[in-house]
C-alpha cells in the first residue's frame, strides 16, 4: 500500500509559527516520524509526501496520481475553507482519503467549520495535535482492508 | 486507566438503523470489540461504557465521574446540536475527551456542521465508521502519555 | 391493527392550559374518545397510548416497539423544534406515522415551521384541534391498507 | 353544506407529473371519488370543484363565492408561496377552509415552510396523498358541526 | 423537429423599453429573424411562437403542449424570481428546455440569481442579447439530435 | 390631464374585508368620490378606474396605455410584494406614478416594506386611508405642472 | 389648529445639499412657502416650525407639546434609522402625525425601509419633492376633522 | 407564601465549575443561605428547592404545582437555549416568576440573548452572581404583595 | 457610599407614557421613593440622580464621575439599543454598574436583546417594574461590600 | 479573429471524472472539435487554448493578451467561485468575453450562483455539455461583427 | 491651509481608558504634538481642534465651516457606526477629509467594520496609534497640492 | 532597515485598468518613486519589491523572509478576500506589517471589508492613491523606532 500524504500552505513554518497552537515539531520531523511509525508498525505500507504553498501543484500532484497511490493523508490548512478547485480534486481522486488538522477546528474561527474538503473526504480527524496524522494513516489502511473506495 | 465510552440517544438501534449509513455492527458487538482491543493491544487500559436516550442520565454519568476515569470518549449523536447542558457537562469534565461520529458530518446536513459538544473537545473523530472508537481510544492513551489535561 | 399514540411535554395541561387556544378538552377525555371512535368505527384497529414530559422516556416507548405496533400517532410538543435525537428515533420507526398539531402552526410563532419530526413523518395535520388525532388515525389505516411502510 | 374543493395550478397533471411523487391518480378520478365519498357517507354534504392555473380566477371564485359555500378545501399547489393576493382572499373568506398538499412538504425544499396560504387557513394536511382531500372534507364537516365560523 | 418559443411578461414591450439594456429589435422582428434562421439555416425545424403577461396563460400553453412540441425555448423575464407555479409546469415538460435572458443577470440585481425556471431547465443562456435565443434554438437542435430527454 | 387609477388583487371586497383595518367606503364609493373631487376641485382631470384580481390584466392596462394617460396612480395590494412583472411594467410606464397603501406598511408585517412597486414610482403614500388617493391625485397634478416625466 | 412642522439634521443644508436629490429650495423657502399656503388656503390653520441637529432637542419640543399643537408633520431625515429616543418620543405624542421624506426612500439605499418613526405614525409620504410638506399638512387636516387621535 | 426554587442542568457543580464565572459558592450553601436569609428576614416566606439535569423532571416539578406554589424562582441553566418544552410549562404555571442566571449573559456568547424561558418570565436578573437568588426571592414577595399573578 | 442613579431619554414622561406597560409611579416619586428607601434602609448610602434625554449629556456626566460615585444605576432607556457612545463611556466607568429595564425586555421587540450597555455592565435587572431600582441599588452595595470593581 | 478558450482547475480530468455529469469527451477531444468546427464552419477565426490548475498562470495568460486576441471564451471551473484576482483581471480584458459551464448551475449547489466572473463577462451559457464552447465561439464572432468592446 | 481636526465621544478620556489599546497620550499631549508636528514640518498649514461627546456639536460645527477649512481629520469613535446623521454632514462638507481610528478596527468586533463615515471620507487610516492623525495630515495636504476636492 | 513592499494579482495592469479608480502611474514608476522618497528622505531605509499574480508565490518569499526583512507593506488586491493562507502567512511573519489599497475600500462593493489580511496587520491604509504607500513606509518606520513587534 502506497499512502500520499499531503500538507498545504505555510505548514513549512510548523514548529515555528504559533506553538502553543501548533506544537514544536517542525514538518521534518513529523515526516520522519510518520515514516519510522510505519515502517516499524505497518507491514506493507509505505509513505510517500507532498507539500506546497501553491493551490495549482497540490492539484496537479493529486490528478496525476490516480492508481498511483492507494490513499490520501491531507492537511489542506488554509485551502480548506476556500479552494473549491482543490475540493473538486480531492472529490475526483478515486481511493480513501482522510482529512487532518492539526487543531480543533470547531473551538476556533467559525469560518472553519466551512471546511469544503472535509465535505468530500472519507474520514476527518482534529484536535489531535500531529499524532492525528498517525491515526489517519491508521485508518487508511483499516478502510484499504475493508476494501472501501474513496468517497 | 479508565477510560469513559458514552454513546447517546438512538445508539441502541446501532447495526438496525440506516444501515448503508451507520453499517451492521451493533453496538453490543461494538463494545466487546473495543473491550477485546484495549484488553489485547493497550496494556493498563480498561473501558467502562455508558449509553442512555436521556440527556439527564448522560449528565450524571459525567458529573459523578470527575476523577474517577482518566479520559472520554463519547458519540453525543443528536444531543450534539442541541445540547448546551451536555456543553457544560462536557466542559466541566476535567480530563482528556475525544467526540466520535460514524458518518462524515461534513457531507451531511448542514446542522450537523454546530457541534456544541466538539467545540469544548480535545479532538473529533468522524466518518470512519466504528473504527473512529478505536482511534479515539488510541487518542486518549496518547494525550495522557503527554500528560494533557482536559480542554 | 394497534397504534402507538403518543403525547410529548406539557399535554398533561391539556384542557387546562391556554384554553382559548388548546380546548377544554383533558388528555383524559381525549384518550376516551379516541378510544371509543376506534372501538366503533374502525373494527380490527386498537390504540395504545404513551405521554412523557421526557424525551428519552419517549424515545425508549419508540426504539422498542418495532414490529409491536403498525403505526405512530405522535403529538411531539415543545420537542418538535429541537429534538434531532426523537427525529433520529421516529426516522428509525419501521411504520407509518401522523404527526398532529391541536392548534394551527403556520398562524403562530415561526419557530413552529421547523418541526424537525415532521420532516420524517408520512403526514402532518394541524389546526383541527383534538379531531385532528381521529382523522391521523384514519390516515394510519388508509396507509396500512395501501401496504405503505414508514417514510 | 356546499364545500367548494379548489385545487391551483399544474393539478391539471396530477397522475402524469412525477407519479413517484403524487401518485397515478388523476384530478377527474380525484374528483369522482370525492363525489361518491361524500355523496355515499356524508348525508347533507354537496361538493362543487373549481380548478385554474390562474391566480386571479382562483381569487374571482373566492371573493363571489362568501354565503355560497360553507367551507373551502383548497390545494393551492405553487401559488402556496409567493401569492399575496390568495392569502388575502382566502384570509377574507368568511367559512371554515383547510389546506391540503399531497406531499409532505416538511420532506421538501426549504420554501415549502413558508406557506402564506396556511397561515390564514383552520388546518393544514400534508404528506398523505389523494386522502388527504377526504380528510379535508370531514375536517370541515367537524368544524361546521361545532359552530365555527373561517379563522 | 417543433420548438416552442415562449416570451413572458412586458416583453411585447421589447426594443421600446430600456434600449441602453435590451436592445432596439421589437418582439415582432425578432420572432420573423428566428423564423427566417431556422427555415434557411435548420432544416426540418420549425418553430411555434407564444408570448403572454400572464403567468396562467405560458402555464396552460405548456401543459398541453406535451407530446406536441419537441423543446422549449423560454424568456421568463419577471416570472423567473417569482413563479414556484411556472417552475412546476417546466419541470413537468418532457422535452429539452432552455431558458433565454437578453442581459447578463450576473450582471445586474442579486434576485436575478435566484431564477427558479433555470433551475428545472437543461441549458441556460444570458448578455448575448437577441443572439441568445439563436444559440438556444441551436442547442435544442443539438441536444434532440443526440437523443436527450427534457431535464 | 387623464390620470389612470388602479386597484389590485381583494379590493374589490373593499368596505367588507376588515373594516377596522381599511374603513367601511366600498370601492365604488371610493371611486365616485374621487370622480367628484376632481371634478369640481380640480379643472382638466379627468379620471379612468381600473380594477383587476389578475396581474396580467393590471400589465396590459399599463403597456397600453403609454401617452394614452398623463399619470398613474395605483394601489397594487398584495402584488407589491411579489410581482417582479409588475414592477417591469411600472418601471416603463413614462409617466408620473404614485403608489397607494391605506394602511400604514411600516406598522404591520415586515414583508409590507418590500414595496417591489415603491421601488419604481415617484411618490409613495400610505396610512392615511382612503385619503390617500386624493392626495396622490394631488401629487401627480403637481408633478405635471411641474414638467416631470416618470421615474 | 395649530400644527407643529419639525426638520431634523441637516435640512439646514437643504437647497445646497445634493440638490439632484433634493430640489434647490431652501429651508427658509419652503417654511415661507408653507406658511403661505396654510394662510391661503386652509382657514384656521397655523404652522409652528421647529429645526434642530440635536435629537434631545427635538424630543424636547415634542414631549412639551402635548395639548400645545393639533399634529405633526416630521421629516426626521438621518435620525428616522437609528432612534429609539425619538421614535418612543413620536409614540407619546397624543396627536395625529405624519412623516415626509423628499425623495422615495424605496429607491435608495436598504436601510431607508427600516423607518423606526413611519413605525408609529399615522401617515408616511415621500417621494414627492417639498410638495410632500404640503400633503401631510391636507392629510393632519383631513385627520383632525375626522376626530383622529395620533396612532 | 411558599416559594419554589429551581436549579437547572449543571448546577450540582456550582463552586467547582469555572469558579472564575461562577464562584465558589456551592449549591448546598447557597440552599442554606437562602434558607436562612428567608426565615430571618422574610417573614411567611418558606422555600421548596429543586434541582435536576433533566429537563423533563423539572416539567412535572412544574406542572404538578399549580396552586401548591405562590412563586417561582428558576436558573434553568442551559435549557434556556433550547427547551421549547420548559418554556410551555413555566409559561403555564399560573403564578409570579422570576428567571435568575449568575453571571451576565450579554457579555457572553451570544446565544445566551436567546433565552426561552425569560421570554415567558416576568422578571430577569442576570450577572449578580449568588446574590441574584435573593434578589429574585425579594421581587417575588414585591410582586405577590401588590397582587400580580405570573405573566 | 455614593451612587449615581441614571434614568435616559423620555423617562421624563414615567407614569404618562403607556401606563399598562410602565406603570403610574412617575419619575419624581421613584426618585423620592429611592431616596427615602435608601436612607431609612441602607446605612451609608446616598443617592445621586441624573436624567438626560440626550446622550452626550450623559457621556458627560459618567466621564466626570470617576472617582466621585462608587457606583452606578442606569436605565439607558432607547440609548441601550444604538449608541457605541455610551457603551465606551459606560465601559470605562470604573465601579460597579448595573443597567435596570422596568419591563421584561423578552417579552417584547427582538431588538430589545441587543444590548450594548447590559454588555459592559456587571448586573442586568428587568421586567420588575419600579422594583427594578431598589434591587440594583441593593446589588450595588453588596458588589461593593464584596469589594469588586466595575466590570 | 483570434480567440482565446481557457479551461480553468481540474478540466485535465475532463472525460474521467463523474462523467454522467461531465461526459466523456477528454479535453484534447474538445480542443480538437473546436479547431475543426472554427476551420470549417467559421472563417477567419483561428483559435489559442490555454489551460492550468493554478490561477496565477491564467492571470498571467489574461494580462498579457490585451489587443493580442480579439475574444475570450473561458471556464473558470472551481475558480469561478472564490477568485477574486480572477475576477480582477478578466474584467481589465479590453475583448469579448463568455463564460462557459458544462452542467447547468442552477440545478446544483447554491454556491455556484455566486459567479464572480460571469459578473463581469459579456455572456454566460451553462448547462449544454461541451456543446456550451461552440456557442460561446459563435456569440463572440457576433458580438466582435456587431462591433461590441469587452464588458 | 487649515485643517480641523475633530475628536468624538470619549476621547476625552484617551490615556486614561483601556491603554493596552488605546495608549498613553492624553488627548491634549496629541493636540500638542499634532501642532508642534504642522509648525515644524509643514510649511502654511495650521490646525483647527474640535471635540464633542455630542453628535449635534459636530455636526454644527462642520455645517458652519464649509470654505472656513481645507480640509478634515476626524475620528468619529463611537458615532461611525450609528450615525446617518453625522454621515450626511460629512458628505456634505466639500473638502478633502479622512477618518482616523487608534486601533486596527479589522481585529476587533464585528461591527466596526459598518463605518458610515468611512464611506464618505476620501481615505482612511486605521491601526497605527495616535501616529495615524499625522499620517491623516500629511494625506490632507497632498490631496489639496494635488487639487482634489472632498469625495 | 529593510523593508519589503508586495503587490498582487493584477497590479501589473497598475495606470491601465481603470484608470479613473486607480491612477495612471504605473507599477514601474511606483516603485522607481517609493526608491527615491526613501532614499532622499529617509536615511538607512532600503525597499525590496516583489509582485506577483500567484498566491504561492507571495507566501514562499514571506514565509522565507522572517529576519530578513524589517517590516512589510502589501497590497494583496483582490487576495484580501479570499485567501486564508496568506492571512496565516501574514499572521506568522513577525515584523511590523501595513496594509494599503489604493482606492477607499469602504465607498465600493460590501465584499472589500471583509479584508482578511487587515485583520492580522498592524496598521491598514485605504483610499489615498498611490501615496498611501508612502504613508505605510512612514508608519513602519515609526513602527520600529518605537519598538514595535508585528502584530
Amino acid at each position: 500500500m502506497k499512502i500520499l500524504v499531503i500538507n498545504g500552505p505555510n505548514l513549512d513554518l510548523l514548529g515555528r509559527r504559533e506553538p502553543e497552537l501548533y506544537g514544536t515539531t517542525t514538518l521534518t520531523q513529523l515526516e520522519e516520524d510518520l515514516e519510522k511509525y510505519s515502517r516499524e508498525k505497518l507491514a506493507d505500507v509505505s509513505l510517500v509526501f507532498g507539500r506546497s504553498n501553491r493551490e495549482g501543484e497540490i492539484i496537479d500532484l493529486l490528478n496525476s496520481g490516480h492508481g498511483k497511490y492507494d490513499g490520501l493523508v491531507i492537511n489542506p490548512a488554509g485551502l480548506s475553507y476556500n479552494s473549491y478547485a482543490l475540493r473538486d480534486s480531492v472529490l475526483a481522486f478515486p481511493h480513501p482519503k482522510v482529512v487532518v488538522h492539526i487543531t480543533n477546528v470547531f473551538a476556533r474561527e467559525p469560518y472553519r467549520r466551512n471546511d469544503l474538503i472535509a465535505e468530500v473526504a472519507d474520514g476527518f480527524i482534529c484536535g489531535l495535535g500531529t499524532q492525528g496524522y498517525r491515526l489517519a494513516i491508521d485508518a487508511i489502511v483499516a478502510l484499504l482492508k475493508a476494501g472501501r473506495k474513496g468517497a
